[in-house]
């Protein structure tokens, strides 16, 4: 029996799933991952957390998931320097990853007949998620070097009169930001809704700002977050959105009922109690971003200046070769399909050195060969 | 700022959300959980599995839950008698809850164009999951006492050309079941996906066996089930599905990628290993719900004979005064609203007790005060 075989929806046809390679290799850099472990006090912390929900795992969870609603809010009120902003529990909704909280944006303000506008190359999964909910994806080119202008938005804005905006910022997998007035402008020049995907926003220096500033007066903007990155969470699953409150009255009509477990809520909640410990890497992640900015530069390559933690290089003459002969010295990156580009996600020093030195002997090996 | 000021799909204008009620009560009754909580040594095996799954918790879950695949397959092969069967882990997919595995089946095989077809009354998320995926719900009529027949499925097949159906076995809230042969002849009656929601199916007695039997060489074959009732597990959303390896492939195109966390397949492994001691508490619950059958019958109720682990009982002259006399007893039980009935889960033998004294007591009332 084969899929082709099954009555599958005509548009799913030929398809085949996401999937970045999970390969078992001693340094992984190619899912932009926190690659430092949560340390072990907030662990045993969680764990107390995890003892607790589990003496009622029979019942269902709490569909309201109000401790962790609080806990977030607590989180944007006073976390990451630049990136914070007074929020309620209220203004908070929370999902499995934050492909799902996209997922419940486009099912309440998307869906057939509507479309969402967005700017590649940009995260693989918003075209993906779009066309799960039936939602149609349009997309603008950007400016030079991957930035968007507030004119270049409202432009696009104005010709594709889009339901939903996605902009992402910092930007995967450019790394580039999206400025304020940009998204004020993108804003203003429509009745879409606006949805600022911040993933990667601890990382971005403080003179960068969340869209978090612009949330007061805006029921349509949205900031969606995530502690699978700067938080070192990726394993728990935990996405989430800053909006009006009226926005998660939309959200809740398409959530699937007691859609967060008691485990997730319980494992989130606690870890974000200890939030300045679970970002103390920040800095030193951020560290080796500029290293690694610096020394691709070194080498030849083309780097655009990142607010992630993750580096696009260009100027890879042949990107599959390199990639290959990464992945045989133990280092796996990522071929996100840019022409000549390869994304390295900033790793511990130990592992960003790794990596400097296979791409080094990479090129030395492509420079013999010649 | 309110819902209706915000751009929401026009389907999506003046719902509500789902929800039954959460009220914090001495005896909850309304949601068929099963009341018993996790034993304690299998507890403590579950925490030590989520304190090793923390230790890489800065690192995405495994996509493809393998060890939960295998844990799932052995479980369904030496389980609960009379519902077990053969499967690889290749047939076995899972998601969070089975509303998510339903979900994951309508975006694959429904969605808009399509419709799936449900014999009502059935589980009350079928429709809104339907609705959730564009997917067009359509119903057909039940037998006398909720039966389905195969000529009246076979007929309702015919008449609407689903391209899915759904039926539910043991079906909530009715109790009812749906025979092999029910089964087989819609299968055979057209081409459409066949789901069998077998949420309850644990507290089936053996003579009413899994539609596990039917599976081989009939790959348009689903089978549901979930952790969330007989497995007492409900707070952790685990659900699964058991099909053709092929139909798995076709749900890996719309799953989104990394849906179940580290932590969910920690905990549903480490559970699945202990699974006699997790299904001990099935035999007490099952004795509970045929005293239930037993005392509402005595007490002048119409009871249909139920599979599961919860009773429909009809003749309530005004089930909305019967729920409220019962919560003002503590005991909150469901009005899934089909006239003159109520519904009420089967728990401890205590619980079973309270229930149908405060039953008692609101009926001597109510008979004083006529």
């Amino acid at each position: 029996m084969e899929l082709s075989d099954l009555p599958i929806r005509d548009d799913l046809q030929g398809k085949s799933p996401y999937g970045a390679p999970m390969i078992d290799v001693p340094v992984t850099l190619n899912v932009n991952e926190n690659t430092h472990s949560v340390p072990a006090e907030v662990r045993a912390s969680i764990l107390e957390a995890l003892s607790g929900a589990l003496e009622n795992i029979n019942r269902y969870p709490d569909r309201e998931f109000v401790a962790l609603r609080l806990a977030l809010a607590d989180y944007v009120n006073d976390g990451a320097k630049g990136h914070s902003a007074p929020v309620t529990p209220e203004s908070v909704w929370a999902a499995n990853g934050s492909n799902e909280v996209l997922q419940h944006v486009l099912q309440a303000f998307g869906g057939p007949g509507r479309s969402v506008l967005g700017f590649p190359p940009t995260y693989s999964m918003h075209p993906i998620i779009a066309e799960a909910t039936g939602t149609q994806w349009v997309t603008a080119a950007r400016d030079a070097d991957f930035e968007i202008s507030p004119a270049t938005a409202v432009a696009a804005v104005k010709e594709h009169q889009p339901d939903v905006v996605f902009l992402c910022s910092p930007n995967n997998p450019t790394g580039t930001g999206v400025s304020l007035e940009t998204i004020e402008a993108t804003y203003d020049a429509s009745d879409a809704m606006v949805l600022v995907d911040e993933a990667y926003i601890e990382f971005a220096p403080d003179d960068h700002p969340s869209a978090l500033r612009l949330l007061e007066g805006r029921p349509r903007l949205m900031i969606s977050r995530t502690m699978s990155k700067a938080f070192a969470f990726a394993g728990a699953r935990l996405g989430y959105l800053i909006a009006d409150p009226a926005v998660n009255d939309a959200l809740r009509l398409v959530r699937l009922p007691y859609h967060l477990s008691a485990l997730t809520q319980a494992a989130a909640t606690a870890a974000l109690a200890h939030h300045s410990t679970m970002l103390a890497t920040v800095e030193q992640i951020r560290e080796q971003r500029d290293r690694l900015v610096t020394e691709l530069t070194k080498m030849g390559y083309t780097v655009w200046p990142s607010l992630a933690n993750f580096v696009l290089f260009g100027g890879v003459v042949d990107p599959h070769a390199t990639f290959r002969g990464l992945l045989e010295r133990g280092v796996l990156v990522r071929d996100v399909g840019i022409e000549h580009t390869l994304r390295v996600s900033a790793g511990t020093p130990e592992e960003t050195s790794a990596f400097l030195e296979a791409l080094s002997d990479v090129d030395a090996l492509a420079r013999l060969e010649k």
